[in-house]
């Protein structure tokens, strides 16, 4: 049994690679899916294929009319989501992909710093499992398989 | 025909009360429900109800249960939700209630000032409208009854 | 039992008028609901709100947004669906509605003139009744009351 | 992660046979399925099966029947949806396809000239992305993938 | 609370109207809708409508979409569903709506006689409550209310 | 907006009555149903209906078949579950009920001594809430209308 | 894409075999489940697993449990139901079985002959086709691959 | 076609080793999940990998939440679901699984010994069969390849 894991979560270091090297270690049977990780391209995906917008508000409302069909692609194909928060940004999309995938049924592990308990404290009550790091994100779908 | 409007947003402000008053003035048959406004009732309301916590930590557990509850009943029972957001504080509960909404199928609208249309642009991109001002919201309910 | 009827179709003349009126006549407990048929007020309805856009295109879709918004809320408080083609105009409104009203489970209703037998043969297919006239429409309405 | 693509649209050239192609070139691990695009057997197959109708209301009924079943089945069956408006015929089946597929959560791309911005406007705010020629629907289709 | 019932079964005697004097003997809140119980009407419903048909096929097949229709409008109002069999008649319509009727979720009471034990075996399985007469049934209703 | 509370566990003292009265007192606008609360009725009703059973097993599986549906139509007409957990019995009801209620999607309050916490920790997790007095519960619910 | 059919219907003669055989020879991809075709297995399967039972309504109640968790399993899995009615037998099965998979959203193929045109005219009505022969409903599951 | 199935119930002896031995010996295609069957590492899993919780409700909460994210994962693969009662312990896990899975229309069989008929008998209604042994569920599902 396979299990395809969406990696929500901001796209401004290379954790996601963390945590796909540490599955492999554990040899853990998952496959990983998650948002576009180039920042820059996520930004301009709507002009790139769709020329030039007017301003920069079209700009971005085409970039993330794209954006947003492809996270819907593949948080479908998703057996498990892991949403992760960091202290910077504003971190809108994560919550937005936290609370379409518990709304879905998807089974949801929040990652977040002792920092910000207070202001996630809904989401969090609402994933089936809050944890601090991706560590114990992975030790939690390893407990899957044990 | 009356239509059971939930007000996501933050709670800083009375925005709720001057909707409501607008509507009135322009007596739309809506009904306004809203998570709790009280922000210390709903950060203290899990330690009122379940007596003191080991830490703040349970202390926000316990809160966030009982609003979470809250907000699952008053959004079953509505028929739009509009999702305000401000230049101020996290709102990551907001976020939550307007993807909750959007993928429950609720027709939402978004409210977001300009300065936030970056950040924002993949939610509103998913939410049905996007508008600046509560009054822009209040004249797409109006909409619906002309 | 009161049934609220959506009326979807084009809106260049007062078909629905004549639905609501021979409805009174027959005394039938019907509520009927319907896409902004103010054609000039449905295709302004997103500058009238959101101000000018940058051209025809972002007119169009703030809009259309908003026209969305309505048709989603009405259609998700109806109980049966009447879908009307007449022999002008491009109508994929009204094939779009029709199509959604049938896959959300709403008893639908085709109207079609002989004309238009066969372009609309598979939607006519998938519509529970198709009739030629909104007459006949009627009197399958009515024959749930008998 | 393969993903299968179904094709709405108009079935008088081989612009199915194009994309198709192309996503080869591109080695990207799409499946396409699409309607019937043999137009006159797609027309006949009701009265292929089913032997001669009583008159031509009947055979489009016939053939529209067998037509709407495999579309379920191969829908039921797709990842995402590329629904291609062109500028001639009535294309209300394409309409239909789309409005299903938004409707039943499948992520969907609309093509469509710029002639057919306006009255294609409430489908295109529906769908998850629109774009103008099939090349920019491969676009969107291959960054799922990078 | 009032509920309302959905009287599936055969239209060849008046049980329904005993159901309903029963139930109001009984002071029950019970309001009662039923398929087309007008035999004649019900076979000619269609061609009343649309017109005469070219052979007898035709005829049913019209009669048949005003009558599911109607069934389908009926049925998502209803809390409960009583599903009526006697010996005679080969009786599909009350198999089909007794199991359209489970599959929906809605609660199902079946009444059927001591001979039709076998061959109703595996949808007497299905259904919640298996009873021999419509008394039983409305005693079933009546526990609802204690 | 009047909520309806299913008020679902053991059936041995009247916790109903003092929880209706509370609320009452309370003002608040809550409406109460629950399993049938006589126990002696609750396990004679499949025979009181259908007669004579030929051992305990069969009786039991009659009497179950007429509650099981007495729920059903209940719990779907809910908006709220409250389900009770006392020191004695095996209460595996008041566990069918409330994950019934969770998996539906029912906002759910769990009610449970200390001394429950060990064995009903799964099922508390998925509840909405868990409080270990029915005022408690009151509580909460009495914080949706504040 | 291989699919998997489930053969609703009677299983007093090989029609199944025969469907199998011929879809092998045309090299259709199908895969093909069915209820128990084993008519005295069928019947005594519950009293082969759980005992004796009291007297044949028990007999039945047990068989049937284990046929309806056998079905539930298989049209769970499948992609397309054919629904096969033969001139003899109640066939109450096969009307549940068609029912249950057309309310489930699957693909629904009736097979009927000319005689049954009338008593099954609403079921008819909602498949998604009706033909006379499996030859017919073969040749439907073949066009889906042409 | 493999089935899979997930096994809950009681984890105190190794009645899952026998049915998959015995399905290995019967060569029955299916592949079978559980919950964590290792007690003691299902009660410290939460502080395993969270770390030491102030006391031991907030142990068991912890605990439960990563029990039920796997147990989500699982059921949600699962094609069928047994779930075994014995004579000890409380085992409303066991009640909890078995009423999620049916409310989520996995067919479900229940193994209860027979001095459990009484308490059990609601859930044992709902479920789709009710044996005494696991040998009689394996039977159950031997019987879905026959």
């Amino acid at each position: 049994m396979e299990l395809t894991v969406y990696l929500a979560g901001q796209i401004h270091d290379n954790w996601r690679d963390q945590v796909a090297e540490k599955a492999k270690e554990k040899k853990l049977p998952l496959h990983f899916v998650a948002p576009q990780t180039n920042h820059d391209l996520s930004d301009r995906i709507g002009e790139d294929i769709l020329g030039k917008q007017p301003n920069s508000i079209y700009r971005d409302d085409a970039a993330s009319s794209v954006n947003n069909l492809r996270t819907q692609v593949l948080m479908q194909k998703s057996d498990v989501v892991i949403a992760l928060f960091g202290e910077k940004y504003k971190q809108w999309n994560t919550a937005m992909d936290a609370s379409t995938a518990i709304t879905m049924g998807k089974p949801t592990i929040l990652v977040r710093p002792e920092s910000l308990i207070h202001p996630l404290k809904e989401l969090s009550n609402k994933a089936n499992v809050t944890v601090e790091t991706v560590d114990q994100a992975l030790e939690v779908l390893a407990y899957i398989f044990e």
